[in-house]
């Protein structure tokens, strides 16, 4: 007979666990209960993508990411790219060009030389591509046990250059929500190789730079209320966010995102919902109504959001945050990421 | 019988050794191999601790460090501390105030949140002391025995504050070498607690704010030429780094170096030179032999250098880059670190 007053296992409030990386809500929980408390200050508090600052006069961006995703190289990229391309894309999402990256690495005891060049020859392609320079960084070396064969941080200063200002604040109701392009590559791309599944095709990660497509809603003049790369969490993470700081509800329409038939075929057999899995190069653009065939057209015109499409709504906020209308009719309420689907995507 | 032909043992070259990441000649190595060709740009290649960079107008510096100390906590400080003084350090050391941080952090599956709170706390403190921002952050978990506890990133942008340009390229025959207080505390504090040394005393880090003495040389006036905290590879390292760059010879007193007896004994014990331990709130300055004097009594006015010594001669370029006027009279070249003295010092 199973004794019901034996309390059920719980995670430790005490110790560290994977899902306090996962991007969800035990990392929001670290954030608000230790982070935030510590450092508080009106840039931290803001909880963007990146800090707004202004030194000597200039308007800059600043955001910070460490890479510690397994395997180092992957289909369709390695680490390197990843930490050049995140981390321009964070400051793309404040409206900011990048200036200047760092690089600062740890490697384990006992990495192959050929590898650490394999990852640094993709930094450099990637910088080369996001037109950034990497101007100062640093090495450290872990004992064999003690580290995973390289992590990586990156450093981005930017330049902002986005003409009004740009955050989950500027949300409406009535604004319309774009995605820049199909869903849970980068996410699945990993789970193949490190698990050795097989899809019905090859999958490579999306991760790319996403600045152009930025770049090109400011030079077409369109007032772009919210941008947010859709990487940890996935979509449904990035809106439970921006929903919580704007103080509105989303609704996504299920049957107008785009998610590719690998992809979707992945996730059926791995009981993954792509709604939550991890992207390299996709962000989100929220605008105004009126704006939103404007937008779409530029962005298809760039390679990197050349499947653009408009897939949700902005409204008052009632019940629920983020709501999802599904294929078959009837609303389901999207939350955060509780748990962690995938450990060390990025 | 010894067989003469058979080679003795060599670090093999394709892969990453402890002594890659100690901050002396494989690290140099490293830097010139790998990181250099792949990244190269004039910022980087200045080889400076910090890069200067021109954003929107602004003079600024940005610079990068990830800290792998082990233990976490330690006589003096903690990993926090070190995050938090080292990057403000290198950007005192462009001539920089420090303006925002950044941290990115590289936490263990299973670290106690407790230990995690005690580093969030010193980081807190230190950042207080320096006066700057936490602006924005970043969280990774890795799988236990992935990690070892808490790396940490840090990266600031400092605005840099110094009229003039500062750097080894300005030192010149006839100037004087500045040491600021007594060297190898760090160093041997770290190993006090890892190896389990008693030593005739206790020993602290020497981990604090190099600003206000750097800033105290400025609103003196004083010409500062080159400026340079002493962590990695210590005192012999930094030197041998900027005479190469300088293109001159720099002579020490060994009679003149300030060194605790507490730590000379240590030192002794463990058969290590307090020449190469690590620093983390001592620093070299280089001025004009008639400014010395008044340099010596800004620094002393300054609690954080008020053990501050001139030690050393610039010359032309003979024989030798860095030499050592010994004791006992005589001359010896003082070459940059090796191996590894102690890894994971930082």
């Amino acid at each position: 007979m199973i004794n019901l007053s034996c309390p059920l296992p719980r995670p430790a409030k005490d110790r560290i666990l994977l899902a306090h990386g996962g991007g969800g809500r035990l990392t929001n929980q670290l954030i608000e209960d230790v982070f935030l408390p510590a450092f508080s200050n009106a840039a931290l508090n803001s909880r963007h993508d990146g800090a707004l600052l202004s030194a000597g006069g200039a308007r800059l961006a600043m955001t910070t990411d460490t890479y510690v995703v397994q395997p180092l190289i992957f289909p369709g990229g390695t680490i390197g790219d990843l930490a050049v391309n995140g981390t321009v894309n964070d400051l793309a999402m404040c409206g900011a060009t990048a200036v200047a990256l760092s690089a600062g690495f740890v490697l384990e005891e006992g990495l192959a030389m050929e590898t650490l060049q394999t990852v640094v020859a993709s930094m450099r392609d990637a910088a080369l591509v996001a037109n950034v320079p990497i101007v100062t960084g640093d090495t450290k070396v872990v004992d064999k046990g003690k580290g995973d064969g390289v992590f990586i941080n990156t450093t981005g200063i930017g330049l902002v250059v986005a003409p009004t200002s740009i955050g989950p604040e500027r949300i409406r109701a009535g604004d319309s929500l774009i995605v820049s392009g199909d869903l849970g590559s980068h996410g699945i791309a990993i789970l193949s190789v490190r698990d050795g599944l097989e899809f019905e095709g090859p999958v490579l990660s999306d991760t790319a730079c996403l600045w152009p497509s930025v770049n090109a809603l400011f030079e077409a003049g369109i007032d772009v209320h919210c941008l947010r790369d859709l990487t940890r969490g996935g979509l449904s993470s990035a809106l439970n966010e921006i929903a919580t700081v704007a103080g509105v509800r989303i609704t996504i329409d299920e049957a107008l995102v785009p998610i590719s038939d690998v992809v979707r075929g992945a996730c059926e057999m791995l009981g993954l919902d792509p709604l939550y899995v991890a992207n390299e190069g996709r962000f989100a653009v929220f605008v105004a109504e009126e704006d939103v065939d404007r937008a779409l057209d530029v962005m298809r015109g760039q390679t990197v959001s050349a499947g653009a499409l408009r897939v949700g709504t902005v409204y008052e906020r009632a019940s629920g945050i983020v709501t999802v209308r599904s294929r078959i009719g009837g609303n389901r309420v999207l939350d955060m990421l509780s748990g962690e689907q995938l450990p060390r995507i990025c």
